[in-house]
């Protein structure tokens, strides 16, 4: 992890992404954001679960999760906590990572020729209650790729999709899958920066 | 490099790219695309300067130069040619890459508080004639950040910046320079892919 700019003060929160997704890791990293990593311990299948029963929408159901993950890990730890959830909106419709290769090539199917979106919640927690949150939303627009081309990129891409909601990953061969792409490249890759960098800066993680 | 997703049939033309930029590289590669590198062997900076000189725009100089680019390598080598080139632009003024930290840090002193432009142009040419070519504009705002901010900032990144118009990766620790970032990603590296893929599928290059 690279060094924070500055050495740190010492009225200056510890900041932990309670998250264990790597795409986020590096985002922080890359920013040159001092931090630790420690996942939430919260079932997020059946939260997502009794939230679907509940008739939330995607987006919701981001803000939800991603809220569930901070408070969990801020009400055990001290410090500034980051919880972050994605979802997949398809007309209203919440996409889950697909099991199985098969899994993947149905979801790829349904998408394609069609506009969804990304909801990528944040929540900034502190002493197990939110001090801050956001959601922001992508829209990406498949094009009518072919059933040939659809095999071959199965086949190239492997398991690794599987990792993904959605089948892809759009900083790798996933970029062909698509004709159009509206929204900032860190909210795609979960972990949207500008508003989050913000609240840093005010927290004194990060220098002004 | 990664392999093309399915044999290239026999009327498919070879991609070159005209341009010696690892970010282009690393995009196209990251994307699945078989090309190989050739940078174009012309005089840059006498054909900018011209341009200048005529009281040309940033963005009609991007284009001259990705056109230049393209052109000159496509003259002498068969198959299908990308040039691309990128501009910064404050106001209608357009900035240079810096050749030492102490013009670097004028640079983003002139640019703290404002709004420019990247202006990343793209030009597809065979035979020495160009086919396609569009460019793709960025708007990135960089917030009031403080001089103290900015000398560790100068310290930190050292003369990697200096690779960099604009003297920032946003890509690296460069996105804590930014408060509103608007423009593809891969447009703001300096390679937009959405209309470029298009095109290689139209050729052939890539699986429909």
């Amino acid at each position: 992890m690279k060094p924070a700019i500055r050495p740190q003060k010492q009225d200056v929160p510890a900041l932990i992404l309670a998250s264990g997704s790597m795409a986020r890791r590096q985002i922080l990293t890359g920013a040159g954001v001092p931090f630790g990593v420690d996942p939430a311990d919260i079932d997020e299948e059946a939260l997502k679960q009794d939230l679907l029963a509940k008739g939330q929408t995607p987006r919701v159901i981001a803000q939800a999760l991603a809220q569930a993950k901070a408070i969990a890990r801020s009400s055990q730890t001290p410090g500034l906590v980051i919880g972050a959830d994605q979802t997949l909106d398809l007309d209203g419709i919440l996409f889950n990572k697909a099991a199985t290769m098969a899994e993947a090539e149905a979801s790829l199917r349904q998408l394609r020729g069609k506009t969804h979106q990304l909801h990528s919640a944040t929540v900034l927690a502190r002493d197990g209650e939110p001090v801050w949150q956001e959601v922001v939303t992508a829209s990406l627009t498949m094009r009518e790729f072919s059933d040939q081309f659809l095999a071959a990129y199965l086949q190239d891409q492997g398991p690794a999709i599987l990792s993904c909601v959605g089948g892809y990953q759009l900083e790798a061969q996933g970029v062909q899958l698509f004709e159009q792409i509206e929204g900032d490249y860190f909210t795609i890759l979960g972990l949207p920066l500008s508003g989050l960098l913000a609240q840093l800066r005010l927290y004194g993680v990060l220098d002004e």
